[in-house]
């Protein structure tokens, strides 16, 4: 079985965070798994300074960040087809909000980047499980609107308007949980929306992990 | 109890290895320690573009780079003192052999830089242990060279030679597995100096981990 796992930088504040990233390869490999990163070969919206939280006036590219995480065993999403991978898994970061999409200026009228959108519309046709840690269920709610599934990202009360403005169906849940919408077949966990520590963070994208294998053998 | 963990940046190819970092965070925070994440506020010593291989164009500072992986909570290490901390761990990467010394270039003469050096003394001093990880041995072995510890890198016989013409001791040892010298509270483990798969690079890094925080305790 191959999982993809898509990346949208690599840092929390402008890219694909980092723990959530690593968890879930960490936990898909222990899963005997083969994993196929991916990210779009795009510039990030921005680069944050992650000592300060001010910007930086540089330029960076998500795939070649994003290969930090990979170790350099990546490839640009533009070259990954459904059939490729038997489910992908959407790690969080603000990255994926800014590099994936404008749902920070549009809300719940965001637009999904086509490269993103492509595949998760693939995926999705071909009854192909979907993963959604921390703040990606928005990206899911927002490319799958027709499709109204259920997900979570923890507790924030605006966020979960915004999706459910999207037509999706939000569901509250612990840092340790997973929300799983069978019949979409997709899984979220809030992770750091919720997460203090990555102890806890680590346990909602275990499960999490563990479910879409589930769903991809079914 | 707390920990120190002391990042090279943020990349395997100029900076801390990602993975190895957080499994080292995730590891530490499962067995209930406080963590405190520091680097050295020092310009990188080169930018690898991670899915070329190649050096980029760029400046970038071992502190902010590192701070991505700590989430933003990370100090500069010259801000830490001995008492601050029970025990240190240092995950590898080449930004460890690159950013912390000149070891490329100067083999068994290879000098640590003063900020590293001065803590790593000082904890060694104080009978604190200090956990390495992949190539961070190599910095032990160069800053306690009196103490001629016994550590490992894995396998690589050249780097272990050089490790013992500083005067260290080294053993061949398994990803999964480390190397424990009681009498300097020394603990290192290969990760990716031999791990092909992140699951193997854990096991070992899961061990050390324990392992420095029962020295710690003694």
């Amino acid at each position: 079985m191959k999982v993809g796992v898509l990346l949208a930088g690599c840092g929390v504040f402008d890219g694909a965070e980092i723990h959530e990233a690593t968890l879930t390869l960490y936990f898909l490999d222990k899963e005997g798994v083969e994993i196929v990163c991916m990210a779009p070969n795009i510039p990030q919206k921005d680069v944050i300074n992650h000592l300060t939280g001010q910007p930086m006036d540089e330029k960076r590219n998500v795939l070649i960040e994003a290969a930090r995480i990979a170790r350099g065993n990546i490839k640009d999403i533009d070259e990954v087809s459904v059939d490729d991978i038997d489910a992908l898994i959407m790690p969080g970061g603000y990255g994926v909000a800014k590099n994936f999409s404008n749902f920070l200026e549009k809300g719940a009228d965001a637009e999904v980047i086509p490269q993103v959108k492509r595949l998760l519309v693939d995926l999705f046709k071909a009854g192909k499980p979907i993963g959604a840690i921390c703040i990606s269920p928005v990206i899911v709610a927002s490319a799958l609107r027709e499709a109204k599934p259920t997900v979570t990202i923890g507790t924030d009360i605006d966020v979960a308007k915004t999706i459910e403005a999207m037509g999706a169906k939000h569901l509250t849940c612990p840092v340790n949980e997973m929300v799983v919408d069978e019949e979409h077949k997709i899984v979220t966990t809030p992770a750091y929306m919720l997460g203090k520590s990555i102890k806890d963070v680590a346990e909602g994208i275990e499960k999490l992990v563990k479910e879409v294998i589930k769903l991809a053998k079914k």
